[in-house]
């Protein structure tokens, strides 16, 4: 690419009018040129000064994974505390929760076994909170794209076999997440359906467009009302492998061994920073990201970045010299990924010490590219945080709509009341290609993505601190 | 990260409404439902059957790097020829053109040497079309960031040396290309520069935000007026290091060996496909990349997915069954980094020919997540293609503004007067991370990134070709 030399500054100490300062909006008086200023003051200690990347590197890198229960998990708490005490919060605290506490074990393997008895590897893991299989599972197969279709089936076609559920995401959906809110329930609930019609397990396609061999986990769940069967998801290949050799010999077995297990509950925490508001103490607007990770990575988009985002977006205010007039709370919670124990939690201590809270944002859809903010509120909220649009357009995070802000922020709506939920978003067609698979991993981050998300999450904290709702 | 149950769709088989639709313009009978429709139809075809990311997957897999001259860039010409030939195209022809044909040669090292004489190995690599070092070139090493600053240094300090152009790229900007911009006239003129002030060569740091160890290319310049001097690149790292190294030690010398050299020119081509329009036939609206990349990597995004998405967008209107009512040409073009030899002939041969030339577009900024289009046109015409924003909305390209369009296309613009120049307009803050150096591969390229964009080419096509302008 050759870029034209027009564009050349000839001072390339100054940042060009057109970044320095974006139009006002034409909201009225709610906002102004100042408020303009600065944001690009915060953007300047993000691009320059930012922290957010070497803090997400010590915790993918030092620590890694952390699953709830785990030392990693435990490690990550503190470190938590240590990062928001060095970032100079005024109050940095811990919130006691107990938590799940599943472990995937040694053992984890996949056959299909072809007609002359001979097995051939294919990429499986256990997902989480799955019961494992015992020494080794082997039956036969069926291979179901729906719920209904399942439904449909004779007994004897289920009865005693793996249920292979093979739904794809839809490709032709822009946005990979309806894709995976198309398919996700095969997983969540793959299991359950599979034991009502009498099957002994259920195999899951991974929740990804892309087609490798990385198998992804995420949550399953159990209905007391039937039996209990181990679930594993397949690599995308596998499932594609499976799938033609079951169209040639559908009388082939699948076996399965896995070790996971549930252990008793551990105890854990949230990690809590707070900047106390200069004018509104008592008004208290949350940020957050999820501290806990699946066991596959390094948890680093889901949600390393939404964590030390969080921690950035409050840094990079103090560091401003921008004040604020509410009380901005930074807050790790424990345990999304299985059980949203932290969110409950926190939802929960909101409620009995009857705090104020204005509003809570959560990033944890990862770290790309900036695109806006997803809001539940009010349409009259909606439209009022839209009218602050025109000062995220230079930071590409202008697209402000209704939508879902978070899981963990969630719990909120019905504690407390806050007037909106607010969800950082970027870019996601990258997101599902790593989601719970192995390939989470710090070298998937972007350093500038990460800052400007962080950059435009403290823009969002600084007017809500300063106008409220 | 859970995303809600809420969000699951009941019938994956059906794209949702407010995907299958754009809310239609408020701009009057100019577009309509049925564009909204076709757009969609568009998408479908490049989601679900999309040809571009195997298209690139062969030409930087099998062909791989292709400078100007090269014998891989006349394979490129061949391959581009035949995969226009097998998507269907109405016409597939060549346009001869001499090019430039710059050779790296075996030879490529650098070293700071210490003041024990010690050499320490630094990352760098000759810029295209300098001259070779004509064996080992020692010399001590002035530091500058900019070219005011050299002409303000008295002569006995710049002559006999290496000048050391080190300003980096300015973080703070959020659009990378702004800092590039403003960094790339010291590779561009450095060398011109340095000879003027009797400087025997230059040094100059990448063109990139990232910190590593990849020396990133591109091209420079000379003047008659001075004597040729070579042009180095050095790492980000390793320019830091000479910059530190220097601070400490100002006498430090630097040894630098290239056997690069500039051959005689060859003969090349650019490759044309064409879809003849339906109702105007004699209306020409061109879209392109170019053919020719840097020798240090496969020359993915830059630009191999510029012409497969150029290919792409003709060939997803042909399968979507949109014959457009004016001609579309696809053009690859050789020969941008280093001359623009392609663009300018291309030019040359339609005013020699008289064609009338509606539009034309360019993909050069790297196929990652959708934006929009840059233009270059009357305020009315820019106002025109921004009433169609409403219909890019679904697929997030609607950020349709004034801006640089393209390389190629651009001396169309004094040869046949187009309306509208147009650069399809991608994220662009991982490009400069590639750009030019040994990363810039077939795995940093995202599916369904690349589709989009194609898909969003193709679909601006149709809205021109539908249309004019």
């Amino acid at each position: 690419m050759g870029w034209p030399a027009a564009q050349a500054q000839t001072k390339p100490s100054r940042v060009p009018r057109s970044e320095r300062q974006a139009p006002v909006p034409a909201a009225g008086p709610r906002v102004n040129k100042a408020d303009s200023i600065a944001i690009r003051t915060i953007f300047d200690e993000a691009l320059l000064r930012g922290q957010s990347y070497e803090n997400l590197r010590y915790l993918t890198g030092k620590i890694g994974a952390r699953l709830s229960g785990s030392p990693q998990a435990q490690q990550a708490v503190e470190w938590g505390r240590l990062t928001m005490e060095k970032a100079g919060f005024d109050k940095v605290y811990l919130q006691e929760v107990m938590v799940p506490h599943w472990v995937r074990g040694a053992k984890e393997k996949g056959q299909i076994i072809g007609e002359k008895g001979k097995g051939i590897d294919v990429a499986v893991c256990a997902l989480g909170s799955s019961i494992g299989t015992n020494g080794k599972l082997k039956a036969g197969v069926v291979e179901v794209t729906s719920f209904d279709e399942l439904a449909r089936l004779p007994e004897d076609k289920v009865k005693g076999k793996f249920v292979f559920f093979n739904r794809p995401f839809d490709d032709r959906l822009i946005e990979p997440g309806m894709a995976y809110g198309g398919a996700v329930e095969q997983r969540g609930r793959g299991a359950i359906e599979a034991a009502r019609r009498g099957g002994v397990g259920a195999l899951v396609r991974s929740m990804t467009s892309a087609r490798d061999d990385n198998p992804h986990t995420g949550n399953m769940r159990y209905d007391e009302a039937v039996p209990k069967v181990p679930a594993a998801a397949l690599s995308t290949l596998a499932a594609d492998k499976l799938s033609l050799l079951l169209k040639a010999n559908p009388g082939l077995e699948f076996e399965l061994e896995m070790s996971c297990q549930n252990l008793p509950e551990e105890k854990s925490y949230n990690v809590v920073g707070e900047l106390i508001g200069s004018k509104f103490p008592n008004e208290i607007i949350t940020v957050g990201g999820h501290l806990d990770s699946w066991d596959l990575a390094q948890g680093a988009h889901d949600d390393g970045t939404g964590c030390v985002q969080s921690i950035e977006a409050l840094r990079l205010l103090k560091a401003a010299g921008l004040r604020p007039e509410r009380t901005l709370r930074a807050v790790l919670f424990m345990n999304e990924e299985n059980g949203v124990r932290g969110g409950n939690k926190y939802a929960e201590l909101a409620r009995e010490k009857k705090e104020n809270h204005l509003a809570a944002m959560e990033s944890d859809g990862g770290a790309f590219t900036p695109r806006g903010f997803n809001v539940e509120a009010s349409p009259a909220v909606v439209k009022q945080l839209q009218r602050w649009a025109p000062l995220f357009r230079p930071y590409h995070a202008s697209d402000i709509k209704a939508g879902h802000a978070g899981t963990d922020i969630e719990p909120l709506q019905k504690a407390v009341q806050p007037k909106a939920l607010i969800g950082y978003d970027g870019d996601s067609q990258r997101y599902f290609d790593l989601h719970h698979s192995a390939l989470d991993t710090f070298d998937q981050v972007h350093r500038r993505e990460l800052e400007l998300g962080g950059a435009n999450m403290a823009a969002m904290l600084y007017l809500l601190s300063k106008y409220g709702l």
